[in-house]
């Protein structure tokens, strides 16, 4: 028998990924997402390898709201995020058979104003809509350092 | 000053909204959804006014699990869904201003294989990946009632 967690690039995270790490709880890991199509997009990771949210824990639960709260406060500190698009969504697992999900979340502030970077202004111009799921990532690359320090500096304590 | 709440149709939910309710909890109403672009999707409706995922008490956070668990194991049980797709994104409120968020999940199920529905088969063109979020309601409306009653006798206890 294969081992499916071995094959879980979710259980088996890179240092490059790593880097990104924002702060973890308990139960999750919370990452500045690769995909910057909204400037500030993060992940929230579970650290078990589970595949739903009716999966989760009442400890996972709880610990989550603590992650929920502090990723959205900052949001909405740093970068005047005016609401935040939760979603968890798993799609792209299933393209495998059989599917080796690993729960996480996705979380994109949504700015009415233009988010101001490093000198760069960058519009949402979606806003009061749906995110364009098919959006590539906006951020300067230049400027995804400077983001990830701005977002370690709001994180409430 | 008008109250903000006597705008908000979420606090004043019409009967014929109503009718379409699965189950409440203490803190959450849930509903077959008016969109059924994916057959068998809800939403979740918080009581409280409330504006964002941070903003919710302890005890609704606690309580939104047990919907969770209940509605996702319903549509896996009566659906034959694969997975999930959760949301919170809140975005239409933010066309108004002031806005007057309430807040809400969207769940849509999921189906490797078409849902069997009162004679009718629907596919999930779009499974395995993201949703369609411009996708029209492709439910009969000859089904919604058979839809909603199929969910009912699979609500678990």
């Amino acid at each position: 028998m294969h081992d499916p967690l071995s094959r879980c690039s979710w259980c088996n995270l890179s240092d490059r990924d790593r880097q990104w790490l924002l702060f973890e709880t308990e139960s999750w890991s919370v990452f500045l997402a690769d995909e910057q199509d909204y400037i500030g997009r993060c992940m929230l990771v579970c650290k078990r390898h589970c595949a739903a949210l009716s999966d989760l824990t009442t400890q996972e639960w709880t610990d989550l709201k603590q992650a929920v709260d502090r990723i959205e406060v900052c949001l909405k500190t740093a970068l005047h995020a005016d609401l935040c698009n939760w979603s968890c969504l798993m799609n792209s697992f299933y393209k495998s058979d059989p599917p080796v999900p690993h729960l996480h979340l996705h979380v994109r502030p949504r700015c009415k104003q233009p988010v101001l970077l490093n000198g760069s202004a960058y519009p949402d111009a979606e806003f009061a809509h749906h995110y364009d799921p098919k959006k590539k990532s906006v951020l300067r690359e230049e400027d995804r350092m400077a983001l990830f320090k701005h977002l370690k500096a709001h994180l409430p304590l």
